[in-house]
């Protein structure tokens, strides 16, 4: 029944990839208020383009923040399910651009990739979907199941008004089945259903010394130097043994069975590969003792630094003792770890970390829930024929490090089980210079969403 | 002898500090290379002003780095003693720019303040001699001594083609006694002789982790964050007790006599009044255990980090490890510490602390010697005299925190010994925005080098 979508979808994938390229043209960072204007671009360009493919209702809905893309076809009524298609328009910041090898916002291929900001994270795994129901509609043919399609353009900063939305938008949003596709296979033959995200504590200190900058020279000595404060505030926050040591910080964390530890186990995850293919450093941290490298980067709640601002970084040497000092951390989380109660806990200890020469306030800048999904659902199973089709390939299961505030979202709101069908590859270089896609994972990917939503039409 | 001198800078105090607006409005910052033209612009315009006020040989003599302005007038020959005086034309970076009242380099008068970049270091103090000179020749009569100025343009980046240019030089520059205005006074009242100064090793820490930026959520729990190396290895650098950590960092360290620490004592600094006024921090920084705050910011050497780049600072939030963390730290020394040792130290230490996971390179961006002068000679007694006379007010003799490289040359090279004579004030902001010079001072400067020289040209 898909074959037509299907051969449809081969003989059309230089367009694809056209359309895909133009939508990664649009810096839609939405971490910075700056490119306001380019989110918007890149809501209205969906829209046009979700209409284009044969959606209908396509809009760009208002939220307290950025807008929320909607589009649907219900055209089977109640004799099909529906499939719900999350996914998310914005991007992360590019710097530091100077790493970049191409410009991050001209799509530029090599070596089977795309290299753009955002071509993994989100806009290319999304764009699957969206190609794969216009497979079928240009094929001459329907999709066999409903679809509606919610793309937001906050995820980047928290998705931070996407509850109230799917709050109270439940009605027009009701579905069988979500599917979302932001996540990583194991490796380019290796799909993988994600089961498990962690949540996410993101928070802002600030350390206010002297009233303004001073110069060691006159100050040096008696000063107080809140990037001296920063710094033994952070370097307290881990023991020896890789462990955070916020008080309480693993009270709620919901211990690893042994059988999936078991499973997790017999993942074939090559740590030593890892390190010197996709890290690249001298050695891998040695982390949270008493956990696997692959239990730590996915089942494990961990804490990063992610910036230090404050005195002179500039060319040369300034001698300054700067007035403030800003970091920038956050915390990875697992099921029971409730995001805003483990801030609470971090900014408690900040404060009692904090000498009394310094004022320190400590702000939330986003946060998120963990979740881990049930593997043996109807769904679950026509994913993983929906894979080994696309992919010739038996998907595994297994638990990303990331966050997808969204999974909890769509259970909490809608009572819908959501199946992960990541479409990225582990050295996407999420985040971070020279975020790449894939191009076969992009046209297997439009494959798979095809016989995805040919399994779930014969879902008992 | 000197009254006409002095009625004629009395006369001509607006025309000398219209002089001075003019050399601040140069910015002359020597540690960014996007202002090489700016240096070379503070020069010529030295030359010429030094020219116009009667010196003979200007010129901007070429070194290895900027220029060294060069003037003098011996008319005396040997039949007076002959006066070299140091300053430095370049200036510190303006950053955080946003935080000045008024803009850097336009000059602006504020309750009898000067302000702009280099006011108070070293361009307004050092004008205070060109105008002294000047107010001789144009009332008339001759300066009472041989005249020469040997004027910098690194003195901010550590001054490290001074020293070989002296040697060079040190024919030409003969002379009975140096002077030099870069220093401050107790408190406007209270004028302020330097008989130490602290040396200085500036060190750049590069620690280089993942080969690029990673996703906190995919490599969060294994990945080294270079971030992270840094805080904990910063942290270290210090002792609960304030000290600096690095083995072997006090060994050289010529303790302070309880003479010194006697008559440091007597100096009327009020730590609490510092803290208040000048520091503005909720409370001073304990520093090393066993010194007093004045011992702590003068006599004692000290370690300060000054900036530490890496990751993500700007708006919002971004869950990245960076690739790279570089600190920038320097230590206050001071005799007998030398700063290429004390710079090993630092390195060796780094080394050892760094974790296996990262690489670390540690350079030396500049270096100084520290020094103390002896109290008791002709040439301090003159200025005595002079500040009693200019200022109306005896004199006290400090150690400074800060660093002045050229003390330690001349000494080497001409065997010559050196006058800090300071027209600033405590509150100058010097490296921090809002650098002023109070303009009173400015003045008095002026009358008390009229003075000085009288004093020298009737020395034993």
């Amino acid at each position: 029944m898909s074959q037509t979508a299907l051969a449809f979808a081969a003989d059309h994938r230089r367009e694809n990839l056209e359309h895909l390229s133009d939508f990664l043209r649009i810096p839609s960072v939405s971490t910075q208020a700056m490119h306001r204007p380019d989110i918007d671009r890149a809501a209205a360009w969906l829209v046009s383009r979700l209409q284009e493919a044969g959606l209908e209702h396509a809009q760009a809905m208002p939220t307290a923040g950025h807008p929320i893309v909607y589009a649907e076809w219900t055209g089977h009524g109640e004799k099909a399910p529906t499939l719900l298609i999350y996914g998310h328009y914005d991007v992360q910041p590019t710097d530091p651009e100077e790493e970049w090898l191409s410009p991050p916002f001209e799509p530029t291929i090599r070596a089977g990739n795309v290299y753009a900001r955002g071509a993994s994270d989100d806009k290319g795994q999304l764009y699957t979907h969206i190609a794969a129901v216009e497979a079928f509609f240009r094929a001459g043919r329907q999709p066999p199941v409903n679809v509606k399609f919610i793309v937001e353009g906050e995820e980047e900063i928290g998705s931070p008004n996407l509850g109230f939305f799917i709050q109270q938008q439940a009605k027009r949003l009701a579905c069988d089945t979500a599917l979302i596709s932001d996540t990583a296979m194991l490796n380019a033959d290796t799909p993988a259903i994600i089961y498990g995200v962690r949540g996410l504590s993101y928070a802002e200190i600030e350390i206010r010394g002297p009233k303004s900058d001073l110069h060691s020279g006159s100050y040096g000595g008696v000063a107080p130097n809140p990037l001296q404060a920063a710094v033994e505030i952070l370097a307290a926050l881990h023991d020896e043994q890789g462990r955070v040591t916020i008080p309480g910080f693993y009270d709620k964390v919901r211990p690893l069975s042994e059988k999936e530890r078991d499973s997790l186990a017999r993942v074939p995850f090559d740590a030593q590969r890892f390190l010197r293919e996709e890290i690249r450093a001298p050695a891998l941290w040695s982390g949270e003792a008493g956990y696997t490298p692959l239990e730590r980067i996915s089942a494990r709640p961990t804490l990063e630094i992610h910036g230090i601002a404050g005195g002179y970084t500039g060319e040369g040497g300034k001698t300054v003792i700067p007035a403030r000092a800003t970091i920038k951390l956050s915390m990875r989380l697992v099921p029971d770890q409730a995001p805003l109660e483990v801030f609470e806990l971090l900014e408690q200890y900040v404060q009692q970390l904090a000498p009394p020469t310094v004022k320190v306030v400590t702000r939330l800048l986003s946060h998120a829930d963990a979740a881990v999904i049930d593997q043996d659902t109807p769904a679950m199973r026509a994913a993983v024929r929906a894979y080994r089709n696309g992919f010739g390939a038996e998907p595994l299961f297994l638990r990303s490090g990331g966050t997808l505030p969204v999974v909890t979202i769509l259970y909490k709101n809608l009572h819908t089980p959501v199946v992960l069908m990541g479409f990225g590859l582990p050295d996407d270089n999420l985040h971070a210079p020279n975020e790449k896609l894939y191009l076969e994972n992009f046209y297997r990917g439009v494959d798979t969403s095809i016989y995805f939503m040919d399994e779930l039409a014969q879902m008992p």
